[in-house]
């Protein structure tokens, strides 16, 4: 069987991690091409992985016809029109959150796929990791009877470099945030229907140049009478630390612990343990996991497992956190969907 | 030395576990009488502790001259009356929280424990606690830099008995969540300025004719900025479970485990222990320490650790967090404990 | 009912430990007296406790017609003689480990609690920790099939004072490890029939001049096939750390864990918690219980939970080990029963 | 830059992970070719990781002149043989554990690299997980002061098919607590002097037809004095654990946790998690970080971090276990070494 021909777009350190997983880990893909602006950096992974395609532009990446699919690990600024690009060449796309930043983008972004008949899958891709995924299993499988209280919590170590910031990719709710409300979705079966956010540049001053939160604590009603709550901070400085939880009316699951290694210190200070530093480091084995799913649908020509759909449920709770906290009120939901779905009408 | 003669009001399980903790191991207290209306129970507790004296009310109680201090641990409803009757006897007061069940109530237990110049101690157990102890020990000498987030978690395995929700005493956020609020006074050495709560009876349909939560999730801002959030719920299932984390500038305290005992079972199900049951099984040696700490305050004259003013201050934000949840807005606890006082004074 | 008269010998931390047990947490026992030839700490610790009586001997207090029971817990070397006196008084026995230091000693301990038809138990209190306790009733239950493997470890955060060696009680295997011995034979419902040990004087230089071991490792042959391992240590420097696991065909249980408080501390350097420190701490609730189940076998004249006999049986499974740890040679336990019962009996 | 060319012998389990990380994880080799007498099974995993070519034997793979290295992986009583093979052809070798079955075997082997002047490393992965490898680095810098006492235990959660123990590969000490005494040498500095084991078939009758044990227990003396003792079994049932810990004279270090995923569930029954089932799971870093080590020697000629040597001086060890078990006492490493290289003299 001819297996499916993959680029990847983007060689930072997520490009890289899902190159090399398409390379070797994915059997029924082949890695054809990388690309990358900085055209450099794209050659030295094709080296590095011994391919022989690498290119400077997604267009130069889509031309090719043994490309099949494209995963976009690029900017997110850039997301939007590389999906454009994706599609129009008629290449199925797996795009790294966010699809886009506004609500008009991300429709945007459905409609080309749609238009194209090419699947789109967007990067939430803790639902892959095996402890999140089995947690859903058991949820719809009835185990904790009818979820109750939702709770997510996403630290990290320190805060992403300024450059992040100064490109408007760091608003808290819609970059980070955003993961624990695509959770909150996903896990409770249910949608966030209010929210209130409190929040604030606590921790990094060098952020309030930017306007921008490194703590944000938001209360979740559900549209069917559950509650939650969701955190993010930017700077916990002991680790990375992704906490989740769901209480139902029988069980509760819970999601996370900390360690990175399995190493424990015992001394008259107590007893110590290392601390997970990073996303790519908690969440490898989610990345790999997603792309193979996201390659099997494209085989399998079924539909992806994160949609545009979610992506866009997703952006308008983040919209309604960032509004909740700006106004000191509480915020439907539906107000962020349905004020960007008017403009966008407009 | 003399031992300070001390009078138990209340013999049920909260108050056995004061008397049976002042009989043997407060060597500077003498346990002189038990008090209960069910005085066949005061009776046999009395035997069981090898004491002469028990009564059936607390004037009998507060007659007896060796008698110092009470120690009350009746139903809320009587806790304001029977510190009045304590305070008018003379007798110094260590009385469980609630202290009164308004702002009202406790500004006249206050006033009452002035006017007698008798020592008032409201039972916030959680602050001895050696974990929680410890915690506020050390964010008061900076280890963890500036307080930031601040997140308390409070859960029951089952409700308390409907008993106690016909006696009017079971709203969630003034019973339960009182305790959550304490802490974040306490351990962010700060106050909460506004609340926003959603709320729910999503567990125990049996609640619902007295129209009683059985689930609550407040955001908390303190003054200086930093934010929070409490949750309580009354029927966890899998135990009593309570979690209390305090981030900082520089490093994070957490205070929460489940045990119970030390047995772990390994098998082809996994890796599994049992969890805590109950308050009095967490808090035993809480419970100690803050008899301790309070006859010791009484000995030596000195001001409570806890006052008055702590059981107010946490009335007030509860009040807050109720009609928060009530009116779906934030609300500024300076609203309530102000329309309290308004209402006082008129 | 009148209630068991219990007299205690001995108000080292132990023995206040006992005495306060008794005074209020064991209805049906009145703590008459307290002795100890230091009769001023005597007197204070009854003050403390609000009893009467206290004596500077065994003879004083046997003598006592209302004591009906003895609590020992003087020094090691004395048990023998304070057993013997107070069978001849026809008190009931409760004797902290080591019941005797020589086999014959034991059986003469025996031998005076028959001929006087009291009742005689002997401490091993970690029998009465829940968790033991738990993982006892399970394996008898038979929920983790055959045990195959046992394995205990016993560290002190540091070794007993020098005063301990100088008195001669400081014998590794004897003093200590028999207590991992006891739970070997109670856990796995079988006998130990053959040691091997290795052991050494590695941390504590200054117990060099008493020629004792500091740590000591004990292989184990159960009589019906499964096998051990024991460990002791005196110096693990972070806490006391005792550990047991019994792997069965079915599944594995295990008792054991660190920590004294619930407070973790998380920061650059890691994720941190403190340790137990001691085993008054550790055994608490194990002392209460252990000295309940005493006091009520009496009462309903039942034989005691743990006997002269398994005193008998663990000494002689430590004078094995402390046997192959000088020869350098695998030792059958019989070897030392019987050698001691030779030697007993010319 | 060249890279390395990389052979794969055997495509098994072991086989294909090797394979999948040189392919591309390991930037500067480059997968040429795998081998296996499954000449299928080597031709579907060329396919897979799209290289071009797949032979049935390791001397068609040698034959090669583009390939540099060989990772053998292929059935323990073939090794030999291939070492051979390979360094006749002038091939770096990586071989997984056992170099050999005897000593002699492994002098060998140690013997043909040495006159080809080619590198030869043997598979003791868990020197690789992160874990260990700090703890190794954290012994070095003086952290725990001097170690005292090392404990390693290595449980499967069921035995390997019969067709290993048909092959001859399945005894206990030579082919599974190998690793510990690895563990022992490494992390300790320090040589194993003498052995003692107790061991059984206790749990898998189907083991009794090849007289083979599934658990043991092996006491250890080190040459400078410390202790130790370590724990192999078969059949644990509830996981894959590996738990080692050196005990220094300052502090502990250990090495162990039981986890496969963050998933805890919390329930009436208590709190659970799943247990790690595989040493493929358990180690996969470990093999990663073995291979780019290995391949990074390769290319700086540098001795290999694991050497024949340290082959030779586990398997002594392992030896002596065996025989200590056999014959009921207590045996001295040197006696293994020495009776071998005897033999191997004459």
């Amino acid at each position: 069987m001819a297996k499916l021909g993959v680029g990847v777009l983007g060689v930072g350190r997520m490009g890289r991690c899902h190159a090399e997983n398409v390379r070797s880990r994915v059997p029924e893909a082949k890695l054809v091409a990388v690309a990358d602006v900085d055209v450099e950096a794209a050659r030295r992974l094709a080296a590095d992985l011994e391919i022989e395609h690498s290119y400077a532009s997604i267009e130069e990446l889509v031309e090719r016809k043994d490309v099949d699919a494209v995963v976009i690990a690029s900017p997110s600024r850039f997301h939007l029109a590389n999906v454009q690009a994706a599609a129009a060449a008629g290449k199925h796309i797996f795009c790294e959150k966010p699809l886009a930043l506004t609500i008009d983008g991300i429709d945007e972004a459905i409609e080309a796929a749609r238009r194209a008949k090419v699947l789109l899958q967007v990067g939430f891709m803790r639902r892959y990791d095996p402890a999140y995924a089995e947690a859903c299993k058991r949820i719809e499988a009835g185990e904790i009877g009818t979820p109750i209280i939702f709770r997510s919590i996403g630290r990290d170590r320190q805060p992403p470099p300024l450059s992040f910031y100064q490109s408007g990719s760091g608003a808290l709710f819609l970059d980070s945030t955003i993961h624990e409300f695509d959770l909150a979705r996903w896990l409770m079966h249910d949608e966030v229907a209010e929210v209130h956010a409190f929040g604030g540049t606590l921790a990094c001053p060098e952020l309030v140049q930017f306007g921008e939160l490194d703590a944000g604590m938001v209360n979740l009603r559900f549209s069917h009478g559950a509650i939650g709550n969701v955190e993010s901070f930017r700077q916990s400085r002991y680790g990375y630390d992704i906490y989740t939880e769901v209480v139902g009316s029988k069980a509760t699951l819970r999601v996370g612990y900390l360690r990175q290694t399995a190493l424990t210190v015992l001394s008259g200070e107590g007893v110590s343990h290392d601390v997970v530093d990073h996303f790519l480091m908690r969440f490898a084995e989610a990345y790999l996991n997603q792309l193979r799913d996201f390659l099997r649908s494209v085989l399998r020509g079924s539909e992806p497992s994160v949609t545009g759909e979610d992506a866009r449920q997703a952006l308008a709770i983040a919209l309604a956190a960032a509004r909740s906290q700006r106004d000191s009120r509480t915020v439907l939901v539906a107000e962020e969907a349905r004020a960007d779905t008017v403009h966008s009408a407009s």
